[in-house]
């Protein structure tokens, strides 16, 4: 008799401890956020779809959320980190292309003409694309892609541009795992520029990566198989694009968005348009102490609709300034 | 001090029950497979990738396994269930079109003349799929597809074609999901025809099914967005379009492959000849009397290649007549 009391004893003391430990890890998950509105929303959002038995539980299978990366979950000015990727790929490709000195738009990302590039238009940017992402097998271009991201540096602050992750968002993704969530990453980015690094950086698996693409064939050369990657683009996941990709890749609706500039605009419309309750949020870079404020008028993630519609339609606007107290990981 | 004691002989036994109940569950986990090399190597495999320490070691987040749908989860015979879809669905859309009783391929389809189906080709194949595929957004797609699936019967068992799912697959793959293994469908079939029922069906949610597809686009009207399905094919996912399929979906290379026809080839072959330990399965309908007998000669899931260069390549052929001791549900 002693004994079943003392396991009892032992059996409370554990519950107790859990259930302690539990609300600590729960304050604990989104420690970059401070209390306001933003932090909020997504606590209640996530509550509710998951309280059992509530008006508005969601169960697991369908729990898709989804985030944009540019901007989103990492930095993108200057430019865009892949567009820096072009830039250092054709410099490095060079040599083997004695022409390229007199021909645009290789010409002017020589010479460090930026606006020259941005003149080629979208004519320029796929014979780029097609420079750089394209005429080798899929496993040499991830070797590329991962050497490159060891190694490169912003220019501003001299980082890996893997360490200018959002340590907030981070916290997000892991809280909404941790609530039985399935997280993809929808940018507009290339699929196979990300991939190599998703899982390691954000702890999202290549196989819920949804991006931008070319085309690419299946060959078998000397009884060796390879897929090919082909100078053609695929498909843009960007803007209208987003809910196509979402569809094709994913086969269900979100029921959460995370975005920050008008190429997440559908995105979050198609999935705050869906039944039941929802959550559309984007991240207003407005800390140009921390990191860089910009919005209606920038050329790498502008964000206008967005920022004019957005709240009327129930998005959660989150000030980067005000409702994050981190931005990068310590 | 007794109590202690009690403790440990409870914790003791607790685990005996745990590892008897482990070895009862590997048992029966496979079933409806009779003992013989095809299991053999199944588990051999399993037990090879998922022994901590061991040299064929495979991390759980790198065992992807993919499987083939038409012939490798679930009959294909008369002809594939896809197209019984289509016919069905041309004949219920016929009196909207009073034109197809003189247009090919309509006119073969409403006279039941499969023979003057084939004939018109590819062409006619996008005919068909553009007129019973296209044409609405993708939550009445999703509708009519899983109400069809829901009433249509074998035109020779009568039975619904969900029930016509192999039993031992179906132990595969919950045995593969019980040992931390990523499955996903790649099919030549339909993506959005097999999403809305390969979960309740196979376990395999549909961000896991890859399959063939047709152009999408996202549209609002009225403020109200939707997925319009387009009548224009996208991709085929099929022969060598299986690894591309691989690569844009999942984004790595498998290290488990199953199939049962010719359009699995490269499939198994990309499969199998990464690096580590892998297995390549080739299902051989070879069973007359409980379901068909068909390879080389069939216009539907042919296996020709895949029989002859198979066992060279170390793929397993599985005899669904002397490998299973049952095929389809109880």
């Amino acid at each position: 008799m002693p004994c079943i009391r003392q396991i009892i004893a032992g059996v409370v003391i554990a519950g107790a401890l859990a259930l302690a430990s539990a609300y600590t890890a729960m304050a604990d998950e989104l420690a970059s956020w401070n209390d306001g509105p933003a932090r909020k929303n997504i606590v209640d959002f996530v509550t509710a779809v998951t309280s059992q038995g509530g008006p508005d539980y969601v169960e697991p299978a369908a729990r898709v959320a989804v985030f944009d990366n540019d901007g989103t979950l990492w930095g993108e000015q200057p430019i865009y980190v892949q567009l820096a990727f072009v830039l250092d790929r054709v410099k490095a490709l060079a040599p083997e292309h004695p022409e390229w000195k007199d021909t645009e738009p290789f010409k002017s990302v020589l010479v460090g003409d930026i606006a020259g590039v941005a003149a080629s238009g979208e004519e320029g940017l796929t014979q780029l694309l097609g420079a750089t992402h394209a005429g080798m097998n899929s496993d040499d271009f991830t070797k590329i892609a991962t050497d490159w991201i060891a190694t490169a540096k912003h220019p501003k602050t001299g980082k890996p541009y893997t360490s200018m992750v959002y340590q907030p968002m981070l916290e997000l993704i892991d809280y909404l795992k941790a609530h039985d969530f399935k997280v993809f990453i929808v940018s507009g980015g290339g699929i196979e520029f990300m991939r190599p690094w998703t899982e390691r950086i954000y702890g999202i698996p290549p196989e819920n990566v949804v991006g931008s693409s070319i085309k690419a064939k299946y060959d078998v050369n000397d009884g060796k198989p390879a897929i090919v990657r082909l100078p053609q683009i695929d498909f843009i996941d960007d803007g209208p694009g987003k809910p196509v990709g979402i569809y094709d890749h994913i086969g269900r609706r979100p029921i959460a968005a995370f975005g920050n500039s008008d190429g997440d605009f559908q995105m979050l419309e198609w999935t705050t348009s869906g039944a039941g309750r929802t959550l559309g949020l984007i991240v207003h870079h407005d800390d140009a102490e921390r990191e860089y404020a910009y919005d209606r008028k920038s050329p790498f993630g502008r964000l206008d609709r967005g920022l004019s519609e957005g709240p009327k339609r129930g998005w959660t606007i989150v000030s980067m300034k005000d409702d994050w107290n981190e931005i990068y990981p310590q």
